[in-house]
């Protein structure tokens, strides 16, 4: 007998839960790409892409994934040989770092561990350092998705101006888009990007990247560019292919319409803001209450300013994490992310750490049931914790 | 801010969760009805609609709701005049009467109110009396979809041996098929009837007559049968067409061949009853709790043994049992039931009582985070009640 | 190697060709049904369902097929013993009467054959005859879906009138509505039955019983109405329920939202009945070029003023038909309807008749290829025919 | 009014029609992507992939349109400032060439017109003439999907084995792959491209390169590879996000799933070719009989044994071409393609070229019913030409 046959909840951190009007809205048959409806449906949507990012500039979509989109970042800021600033704070820093080097750039490595957010005046310290301005952009991640640290954006762009090197800020929002506030254009990010998997509530095949119009010029015509990665055809798209320089992901597009009315003409950016941010706090709350007492389990991140809105990654002890994760999946229908990137000397596996993800398409009933479910499993397994986790979580919903 | 904006979830008893399985199985074109594959599923789908309600003899399907299930129970039992005993323990036990003297039938009622059980000893006493054998059917819920009360269904087939007296016992399964232990054949019962869209997973659109050899003959061909109810050709569907007395219900056909797969080929019917029988004492921990020390906070049905494993009608007080389903479904996206005949006259409109599902596709996360969200709305509207609640759901689970 | 493997086309006579759209519709889970958007949703649907029908009367919907309808419609005008004159123009007019005579109604027939329309004359003749004015209700096909014979319903009403005779008039649409021109009101018609199948594009699982002010007065409350059949609740819904007597068809409302839409408020219900006549027209010009010089090809109504818009049954001889039937669907596919109630005595199979269906959503695409299937079907089977059937279907639809 | 109500068919070479059961797989919710159902099902899908372009060597899976696989191919292979012979037979040889010349390859044509294939003994010339052995490959498209020209692949593969010359073959299948025969392997291709959205049956958004042993050895580490194009890690998939180089596109990859399985385990890919074989040849048939005595209607492709069996290319003469796709697609259903690449002095906007697909989930009655509605739109805009064209269309599917 099993306790998980229903609806199962996969609070992983992306692809994140697609929602039923997405998923009809993907169901369709192939449309003419040469005109009519969805032509124009494209172009509605480029205002919205910007917005939901919150800038006034350039969206080029691709067909690609998180991937894709550093790679595209990459190629149209950098030249061979130029010098990224990469400040990592956590798995996907140091991943972009070695995308960057395998595409030939060079890389200086700011490395906060994994647990805390890159330091604004480390950054200003080494931008001054750079004398020559080899530095031409600085790599950062508003929300690492394995360590699941939020970096504070405008202080960095501060430290930046403070600094007053004009190295441009390049920043990923894979993991927090849609999620975690952010303002690309009041911020003074130059390049922004994201994927359509994880707040943007989308089936995995989309992304994106946002540039301004200083960084378009200020980087140029790389010789990193090619056809495929070029931003400028794709951010017109005065002929409908070069959007997608070749055929559109038509089934995807509908979803992303679909999805985009949901977070902007419905529910409103800033509300679903908020919403990320009460659902993380009733998760904060819980593994505030199982940790207490119990050291073995912790949160990640120490201090809730740089944590993530959209997952939260927590150690629980090797192999606790594993064993409450199969668990959960098994027993209640919650799937749980894996502790990425976070193996240690004693826990080479990584069997200590797990993710929750809290991000897109979760209402109150979704996240307390995961945490519920949590519990349940703490109290099966005889992990030792503290009580009242999930009363805790309830409480802070309540709050709203 | 809401934090309803996710997927919702209907904790109403009835239509279910319908599996994305089963929306994706009915989501296809229309079939030949002539002939090919539609005719060969069906022809195998009605040895597993026996199984479902444990019973080797006939089953009868309908395009209809559950009321017509009931019309056609009554129309193949009853002629104008004969007499049914209606056992009643809530309000579908009173509408079941209602609808049989509606088509002509006399009907004595055993009215057990609306909290406690069908008496086995009462039931024995009325057969008793009826020297005349008048009685030709006894009509019995085995759960009350309104009051949540189950029947001991073995022991009123027990009580009717005890009396000696030749009446059919018909069972109304609707609220508990595939929720609730059930043996049709085990238990001596002569008619069963139910819908699909609860235990069974489809959304509404089909109902189904269960019936014995011994109902078959005993009841012969009644006045009351019109060609649409008759039982006898959709039992045997010597034509295809005649399983549905017209055209089939194409898509809902789809639907529920794939529900009766994932019940009876892979989870298993005992692991299915099994299943609810810990989510809903999931459900009682958690009103135990609230409802300690809060006499105003109270389960419908007080002994568990006699409480439904698919729905929970409890007692919260009026205005706040309609304040927390106001605020479950605007704030965290659960949608909890009305309380159907509840009222009473310091409450007129029900507002003291709802009812929790947890029926069919629900597995301990949807469970738990319904509960979750119930203890947040309490705590925010500010509902006296008992600690503990979800935290006394989530041990039960815990448990198994 | 087989031609037949593409999106299947089913011309069949219903279930038609489900559009993507509604089954997009339908694709969703299952709501409240005790308030909010559904409720809202179908309160705006019955003005739509009376104007499908040509009517400002009353609609009352039903969970179930034709024969349900059938049964409704028979259980509200009727009593026991009352009689119907049933004018029969092919398989289903003989199908309602001995569904009448099963619930006890007598019934008179005027029977015009299997291809022939019922006559205004005749049926004067018979009312005229009705000294004792026994006749209740007057009952016809508008289309009878296995002759595709079509009645001329202002044609029958004035022999009523003429006659002098106040039966109502009952007319069964199943075959027709949304795709012959129905004007209920302006027809003089009581009592319209129909179902969801055909030319309203939704999946077997409703049905419709549409009545005058004169027929629910005449009618009163007959002793063969039960609860399940009763009209009246039905057709005010002052309680949602009540439209349904019970629990509401909720996918099937989805689905039928959007057919109405699509019907009523983009195409127009006018230029529906256009677009079928053009079709029917192009079917009915590939017969005659292949009938042409060979009189074992011939459609089933010798007039085209009687023919469906719907359905064309067609004779080719035996086995042509069921030949060409088999091809069509195994090579090429098409599924071409059989011919239903069309055996003979040298025909004892009924395997040389067969139908085309042209109803609902179908375009020039669907039925001009339909065509050019069968004539390549003929081509391959070698079945004598006259040279020029699908050039002579396409200059149809080209005229428009 | 119009006849185009009712299904739309989509006649446009890409995207193709995408089969009901390929969408209602893609409908799910987001999958674990850390292990369990979804790795399995990848793991079986290789060895498919394989298959179905006739290699038993590597496949690397992108996220991306048949333009990334143009640049990944190109990336694997070139480094800056090698030399790529193109062989341009329409205007995606052009495209490809262009391609590989913005990402710093040079470029040699073989420039072939619009109409014909590549000519075996002006490539072999050419090879010989490359004394130097400047030349790393030879890039050709199949079939050219706005030319529709077929090009011989086995007689090219032996003109570059005459010239004694090591290049690589490289050949686009984008149109072509699971509709014209090919054997990757068997043909001594080096490197196969293609996408899924084409023969292959799924929404756009992935691709894919074949490559053999000789092509991952002879190209090793170019310099224009990157993280995201490198094929090697993408064809081992050592661990699941190697394949995508990051998160994977889960629903594409149950629509491919779908998709092979339609293909390759119950058509067969040999059966599939076949069909396309004969659909191809109706459609030719049509042309043929319009074209004749009226040499303003006539294929682009003179010679049938180079024809794409997926598309085909005609002239109409201006503005006959467009007049007719704007009828056929707002009167009757049917989307044409329109005639890219195939502007002329005479005729700047390409008025007078469209194109016909039939390609992948496409049977006799969409093909059929498209040159019926052609020959309808001919008639209907009073195009001069030739009688009889769908009816030899016909003819020519019935002898299969």
């Amino acid at each position: 007998m099993s306790l998980a046959n229903g609806q199962p909840y996969r609070a992983i951190p992306g692809p994140s839960v697609i929602p039923d009007r997405v998923q009809r809205a993907m169901h369709r048959g192939s449309p003419n790409i040469y005109g009519g409806a969805l032509v124009e449906m494209v172009a509605g949507m480029i205002p919205d892409l910007r917005r939901v990012a919150g800038t006034a500039h350039h969206v080029a979509p691709y067909i690609g994934n998180g991937h894709a989109a550093w790679e595209a970042a990459n190629a149209n800021i950098f030249s061979k040989g130029e010098t990224a600033l990469v400040l990592a704070s956590g798995h996907f820093g140091h991943g972009w770092a070695n995308h960057a080097r395998g595409m030939g750039i060079d890389v200086e490595m700011l490395d906060f561990g994994r647990a805390d957010p890159a330091d604004p005046a480390r950054l200003e310290t080494a931008l001054r350092a750079d004398r020559e301005r080899k530095i031409k952009a600085v790599l950062v991640t508003q929300v690492d998705t394995a360590s699941s640290v939020r970096n504070d954006i405008a202080a960095l762009r501060a430290a930046m101006d403070a600094a007053g090197h004009d190295a441009l800020l390049v920043v990923d929002c894979i993991a927090s888009l849609g999620c975690d506030e952010y303002h690309m254009d009041d911020w003074g990010v130059d390049v922004t990007v994201a994927a359509c998997q994880k707040g943007l509530m989308v089936p995995p095949g989309m992304s994106f990247v946002w540039f301004s119009d200083k960084a378009r010029s200020r980087c140029g015509e790389t010789d990193l560019v090619t056809p495929y990665w070029r931003w400028g055809p794709r951010a017109q798209g005065e002929e409908f292919w070069q959007y997608w320089f070749g055929t559109a992901p038509t089934a995807h597009l509908y979803g992303l319409r679909e999805a985009l009315d949901m977070i902007l003409h419905e529910e409103g950016l800033e509300n679903v803001w908020r919403r990320h941010e009460v659902l993380a706090g009733a998760v904060w709350a819980a593994f505030d209450a199982w940790g207490a007492g119990n050291p073995a389990i912790a949160m990640n991140v120490r201090d809730p300013a740089f944590r993530g809105r959209s997952v939260t990654a927590a150690r629980l002890g090797a192999p606790h994490a594993t064993q409450l994760r199969d668990w959960c999946e098994a027993e209640a229908g919650v799937t749980l992310g894996i502790g990425l990137g976070m193996s240690t000397p004693d826990d080479p596996a990584g069997d200590g750490f797990l993710r929750v993800a809290h991000m897109g398409h979760v209402n109150a009933h979704m996240t307390l049931g995961a945490l519920a479910v949590m519990e349940a499993g703490i109290l099966a397994l005889k992990i030792p914790h503290g009580p009242g986790g999930i009363a805790a979580a309830a409480a802070r919903v309540a709050q709203g």
